[in-house]
C-alpha cells in the first residue's frame, strides 16, 4: 500500500491558484473565487489572469511564473485550446495539483484525446498531478477549499461541507447533485471530488489517498468504469467504502464469444469483486446517501444479526422482508430475553424479533427504552433498528434520546426509522442528528445501509494457502483441443487419455487405445460450440469407430479420440478477462450451461475457500450432492481441479479465455473433457 | 362490479357522532373532535357521552338514540368491554357505517376473536357496516372528514389532505404515517383510510369503492394479506391501483408438501396475481408515494417506452439502467429525431437516447426546450424523464416550465429528476408541482413509478376464448395414480396406456399389452415423490418385468404398468390454492424440477395467451425450441393440455393440489406420465 498522498491537495490545499480569474459575473473563472472567499478558505489564494491588476481585492498575478509563493492546487479553467500552454505553467512552477476544469479533450472526439494525452505527458516531465479535464473540481477539508465552479455553492442554501464522509464522482454533475441532497438531509459529507475525463487521476486513486487520511472515515463513490482495486481494497480493509457503479444494462449488452464469457458478465463480475474486496456495492444516490449516513455513525458490526423494536406491526414486517432480501439475519432471540420482553411489552404486542411494542408507548414513558435496553443486550443482536411510524413531538424526542443513550452505552449500530414527517418531531430529529444517529424513511432503507456496513466488515482474506501448484504455460493462440489437454495435463489436471488421428485406418487402433469406449471429437480451428455443430460423438466402439470418424473428418479438420468417461456431473470452469483483472466462472455445464445458467464469479486469485463458497452458491451445490437418491460426487477433486487450475493460469496475459466445459465429477474424481482457449489477440 | 357505496361514509359523511368523546386533554375520545373542528369539517358533530353537558361548545348527546339526526358516520372510542353496545346503538340508530378504533379484539386472543365477531353480527342486523376494530380511521374528502385520533393530525406542521389520489392500510400507524410523509413530500394524497382488524370491511372493499368514486383518480394500498381481488380487478381496468404487499419473507418461509408448492410460493402468487389484474406491485412506502404521485399526474400511457433528456451523463446512465431492470424499453430513436437533435445537442453532448444536452443549457436558453419538445414528437416514445442534477434557480425554474408545457402540449408522462437539494430551485420546485409533474431524487424512483403506471395500463383480457373443454370431476381424497390418470384420460388429457397389476402373474401380459416396454411405478398411497423413493423403473421389457415388478410390490402397494413414452421435454403442470383463488404453475419439470427451479405461475382463468406467455417466462422456451441442435418439441401440445387442464379443474374446491410432473413433450404430441393429488381436507 502506498502512503505517498499526492493528491491531498485536493482537500487539503493551503495555496490555491485560479488561472483564468475573473471577477465578470457568468464567467467560470469567477465562482471559485467567490465560493473561497465566502466559505473562509484559510490559505492564500493566487487569481491568474493575463491583464493583471485586482481580481476581488487581490492582486491578480499575469502568470504562473510570477505567483510569489509555491501553489498546492491550481484550477485551470481557460478555454481548451489554452489549456496546454497552462499546464505547461503549473508544471514549471512547481504545483503539486493541477484540476482541468475546462472540456473539450477526449469527451469530444480522437484529436480531444490527444490533446488530453500531451497535458500528462507535460504534468509528468516535473511531478504534477492532473485532475480532468472536464471535471467540476473538489471542495473540503479543515482548510475549506472551494474548488469548483459548481453552481451549488453560488446558492445561499448549501452549506459548506462538514463531516468525515468523503465522496469521489466520475460524474462532476451527479457528484455535486448528490452532495448538494445529501448537505439537505444532514448526511455528514466533508470532502467531495470529482475526476472527470481521469487523464491522469483515477477516482479509486483519490478514493484510496482520501482513505489514508486520518479525517476521513468511509468513502463513497460514483464510478462508470473501475481499473484495477487491489490499492483500494486494501484500504477497504481499515475503512469501509461505498461504491455506486453505473453502466449495468450496457454492461449486459456485451456479445459474449465464449460461455464463460456469457456467464460471467461485467457486471456480474463487479459485484462479485466488490464483494470479495469487502466493498458494498450500492444502487442508487439515495442509497449512497443513506449508506453514507450509516458509515459517519458506525466502522464496526459484529454480525449481520438484527433486532428490530418497531411501534407498528406494519413497519416490522417490512423490516423482516428486507432483512431476508438483504441477506442479513432477523436476530434469534435467547429465551431469556423473550421472557423479559414479555413482562415489558404489551399483551396485543410482540415480545419477540420484531419486538412490537404498538403505540402504547405514547401513554407509557420508558416502555420503549427498556425494550430496546434488553434488545440490544441479546447476543443475536449486532444492530438495532427502531421504527417509529405516526408518533410526534415528545414521544419522538423520547425516543431519539433513548438510542442515543443505547448506541452510547452498547457501541451497537443503531439505525432509526421514520415513516412520517420530519416536521412532526423536529426537536428528535435534532436530537437524532446530533448523536450522529441515522434516520431514515423506511425500513428497507436503514436495513440495506445496515448490509452496506456488514460488507464493509467482511475482511476476506486475501492471503493465500496454495499448495504451491505449478504454473501452467500460456496456450499458443489457436491451440488445438490436444495441445491444450496435454497443456493443462502436465500441470495435473486430470485429462482423459486421448490420441489425435486423421487417417481412418488408425481409429481402430486408437479406439482400443483408450480402452474400447471412446469419445469422437472434430478438431476443426474457431470451432468453439463443438456439441451444437454435431461435433461430438460419446461412446464410440470399434464398431462405429470408422463410419464416426468419416463424418466428422468431413467437417475439415481431424479427429481427437479420447477415452470415453460415462455419467457424471457436468461442470464449467472457465478463465476469463476483466477491467479488474482474471476472473474465474464456476457454474453447471454440458447442455444445461444456458439453460440453468447457474454460474458463479470470482476475481483472481482465489483459494479453496472461495472455490467452495462459488460451488454454493450455484446449482452444482445441489447437482454435486446428488439430487433425487442419486450418490454424491467428487466436490473434493472439483475443488482441487479449480484450486490448480485457478492458481496454474495466474501469470497469464490478460484478457485470455479459458472454457472448461465439461468438467465431469464421478463418484470418484472428475476429468476434464473439453477445453477451448482464445487469446486476448484474436478476442 | 357492485355500484353499492356504502362505505362512502368513510371519506364523504356529512354527519359524524364520536361515541366516547371528551375534552379531556390526553383522551382518545378528544382528538376527532380537536381534528373536525380544527380543520372545518362542514357536516354535523354529535359528541356522544353518557355525562351529556356540552363539548367543544356542542351539545353532547347522552346516547345514540338521543341524537335528532340521522348519523352517517359513528366513532366508537370506548374502553374494549363497552364496544358491544355502542354498536348495537348505532346499528338500532340507523348508523351507515361505524368505525371501531379500540384495541382488544382479534388482536389479542381467541376470546377477543369471538367478540368481533359479535360486533359484526350484531351490525349485520341492521345493514350497518364495520370498519376495525383496532384501526385508527379515516381522513379526507370534500367535507374534510377528520375521523380519526392519529397524533399526525394534532401537528400544526400537517397540512388537510388534499388531492385525488386515496390511500387505503391495513396497518393505521403506517397508513398514517405514510400520509404524513406523502403530504410532507407534496404527493396529493386526498384521502386516507385504515382498515385494522378487518372484522367486516376489509382493505380491497374500501378501495373498490374509492375507485368508483369520481373523484379519486387513483388508489395506493399497503396490505399485509390479500383475499379475493376480482372486484378490484375490474376496478383496476378504469383507474390505476398500486399495491405494497407486506410479508415477502413469512410467505417464502412456508412448507410446501408438493413440487407446485415449492414452486409457486404464496409471494410468487401475488406478483403473478397483481400484474395478470394490471395492479402495480410496489416494494416500499417511498415506491408507494413515489407511484402515487405519478398517478395523480398520468393515468394513460401509449408504451413502455422511455425518452431520457438529461443534463448529466451520470443520470443518463443510471436512467438507462433502471430502464432495463424496470422492464421498461429504452426508445428507439428514428433517424430523423437524431438527425434533428444532432443540431441543437452541442458536440460533446448526446443526441441519441439517453439525450445528454449537458451543462450547456445553463449558457443556453432554449436548448433544453428544443431538445425535450423534439425528443417528445418521437413516436417511440411514450413518456419522458428529463434529470438535472446541479441545476441551481432560473436554470431550474425554465426547465420546469418547458416540462410543464411539455406535458399540457403532447399529453405525454413527464418526470422530473432533481438529483439536488429542493433548496437550490425552490421556484422550480413550486411550478412542477402545480403543473402537477412529478418529481423524484433519483432516476430509478422516476422510472420505477412509470413502470407501475405501465402495469397500471396493461389490460389483461378477462374474457376467453375457450374451445368449452369438458369439466375434469374433482378427484376423491387419496385417488391412486390410476384412478387420477383415468379422470384426466376422460377429459381428452394424453395419458399412455396402462394397467394395474397385483400379482406378478399378469405382469408380462401387462408389459406386451403397453407395446412391450413399460414403466412400472409404485402405486403406494401418501407417496408423493415416487421417483425419488426409488419406486418408478423406466424402460421394463418382458425379461426385466417379474424382478422390477417383485421390487416395487415390496414397498407396499401394487404396481401400474403404463406405456414406455422415451425421450421428450419434461415439464411441471400444477394446480394449488392461494387467498386469491386457484394458482396454475408451469414449469421445467422431471428431475431437473428444483434444480432449475424455473416456474411461472397465474391465477386461474388463463387463457392460451396467457399460457404461451408463462412457457415464455420460463427455461422450458429454450428446451421446448430445441436446446443446442435438438429438434424443437410440441409446445403447441402442451398449450393445449395445459388449456383443457385449467380449463377442467374450474369448479374443483378451492385448496387442492394437482401435481403432473412429468409431462413429457416429444416431437409430435405430449404425455402426462405422473399425476398426483392433494386435496384440501388432507392437505
Amino acid at each position: 500500500m502506498t502512503s505517498h498522498l499526492d493528491l491531498r491537495p485536493l482537500w487539503a490545499a493551503t495555496s490555491i491558484a485560479v488561472i483564468g480569474a475573473t471577477e465578470r459575473v457568468g464567467a467560470m473563472g469567477r465562482l471559485p473565487l467567490e465560493y473561497l472567499i465566502k466559505h473562509g478558505f484559510d490559505g492564500f489564494i493566487a487569481p491568474v489572469n493575463p491583464k493583471g491588476g485586482e481580481i476581488f481585492g487581490m492582486e491578480a498575478f499575469a502568470s504562473m511564473a510570477s505567483v510569489p509563493q509555491h501553489i498546492d492546487l491550481a484550477l485551470i479553467m481557460v478555454p481548451a485550446q489554452l489549456v496546454k500552454d497552462a499546464v505547461r505553467d503549473c508544471a514549471d512552477a512547481g504545483v503539486n495539483v493541477a484540476i482541468v476544469m475546462s472540456s473539450g479533450f477526449a469527451e469530444v472526439d480522437k484529436e480531444g484525446a490527444a490533446a488530453q494525452q500531451e497535458l500528462v505527458d507535460i504534468a509528468r516531465t516535473k511531478g504534477m498531478r492532473i485532475v480532468g479535464p472536464n471535471c467540476i473540481g473538489s471542495v473540503g477539508g479543515a482548510h475549506k477549499v472551494l474548488a469548483t465552479f459548481s453552481p451549488v455553492f453560488s446558492s445561499e442554501s448549501t452549506p459548506l461541507p462538514d463531516g468525515r464522509i468523503a465522496l469521489v464522482s466520475q460524474s462532476g454533475a451527479l457528484g455535486f447533485g448528490a452532495l448538494s441532497l445529501g448537505l439537505e438531509r444532514g448526511v455528514p459529507i466533508g470532502i467531495a471530488i470529482t475526476t472527470g475525463n481521469e487523464a491522469d487521476v483515477t477516482a479509486t486513486e483519490v478514493a484510496v489517498q482520501l482513505a489514508q487520511d486520518p479525517d476521513v472515515d468511509a468513502v463513497v463513490m460514483y464510478v462508470e468504469s473501475l481499473g484495477n482495486l487491489d490499492s483500494l481494497a486494501q484500504v477497504a480493509a481499515t475503512k469501509p467504502i461505498a461504491i455506486l457503479k453505473a453502466g449495468r444494462s450496457a454492461a449486459g449488452a456485451e456479445a459474449a464469444a465464449s460461455h464463460t464469457g456469457a456467464l460471467a458478465s461485467p457486471d456480474k463480475v463487479v459485484s462479485a469483486a466488490l464483494k470479495q474486496y469487502g466493498i458494498a456495492r450500492v444502487d442508487n444516490i439515495d442509497e449512497l446517501l443513506d449508506v453514507a449516513s450509516m458509515f459517519a455513525s458506525e466502522r464496526i458490526i459484529g454480525g449481520p444479526g438484527v433486532g428490530i423494536v418497531t411501534t407498528s406491526g406494519g413497519s416490522g414486517i417490512l423490516a423482516v422482508d428486507a432483512i431476508e432480501k438483504e441477506g442479513l439475519v432477523l436476530a434469534n432471540l435467547d429465551q431469556s430475553t423473550v421472557s423479559d420482553l414479555e413482562q415489558i411489552v404489551p399483551s396485543y404486542g410482540n415480545a419477540t424479533n420484531p419486538v412490537d411494542v404498538t403505540a402504547a408507548v405514547m401513554a407509557e414513558p420508558g416502555l420503549f427504552e427498556r425494550c430496546v435496553d434488553r434488545l440490544a443486550d441479546d447476543p443475536a443482536v449486532n444492530a438495532i433498528v427502531a421504527c417509529f411510524a405516526v408518533l410526534v413531538g415528545k414521544d419522538v424526542d423520547r425516543i431519539a434520546t433513548a438510542l442515543h443513550e443505547l448506541r452510547d452505552r452498547t457501541g451497537l449500530p443503531v439505525a432509526a426509522v421514520r415513516t412520517g414527517a420530519a416536521a412532526l418531531a423536529p426537536e428528535g430529529a435534532e436530537v437524532l442528528k446530533r448523536a450522529g444517529v441515522p434516520v431514515y424513511p423506511t425500513p428497507e432503507r436503514a436495513v440495506a445501509a445496515l448490509r452496506a456496513l456488514v460488507t464493509a466488515n467482511t475482511r476476506v482474506s486475501r492471503s493465500f494457502n496454495v499448495l504451491s501448484p505449478s504454473e501452467i504455460p500460456t496456450p499458443s493462440p489457436g491451440a488445438s483441443e490436444k495441445e491444450l489437454k496435454e497443456l493443462l495435463a502436465k500441470s495435473g489436471l486430470p485429462i482423459p487419455e486421448s490420441i489425435l488421428v486423421s487417417e481412418a485406418a488408425q481409429v481402430l487402433n486408437a479406439v482400443d487405445t483408450v480402452g474400447g469406449r471412446a469419445v469422437l471429437k472434430a478438431v476443426v480451428p474457431g470451432l468453439l460450440h463443438k456439441s451444437d455443430a454435431g461435433g461430438v460423438v460419446l461412446d464410440v466402439t470399434t464398431e462405429r469407430a470408422v463410419k464416426t470418424f468419416t463424418t466428422l473428418k468431413a467437417m475439415g479438420g481431424d479427429v481427437l479420440v479420447e477415452r470415453f468417461v460415462p455419467g457424471g456431473i457436468e461442470v464449467l470452469v472457465g478463465i476469463s478477462g476483466s477491467s479488474m483483472g482474471p476472473v474465474l466462472t464456476v457454474g453447471v455445464g454440458g447442455v444445461l450451461t444456458e439453460i440453468v445458467a447457474s454460474a458463479s464469479v470470482r476475481l483472481l486469485p482465489v483459494d479453496r475457500v472461495d472455490i467452495e463458497q462459488m460451488i454454493s452458491e450455484t446449482a452444482l451445490d445441489q447437482l454435486l450432492a446428488g439430487a433425487r437418491g442419486s450418490q454424491p460426487s467428487d466436490r473434493k477433486a472439483l475443488v482441487t481441479l479449480i484450486e490448480t487450475l485457478a492458481h496454474g493460469v495466474r501469470n497469464w496475459p490478460t484478457g485470455c479465455e479459458l472454457d472448461i466445459n465439461p468438467v465431469t465429477v464421478l463418484e470418484r474424481g472428475c476429468w476434464v473433457l473439453d477445453a477451448a482457449y482464445v487469446s486476448p489477440q484474436t478476442d
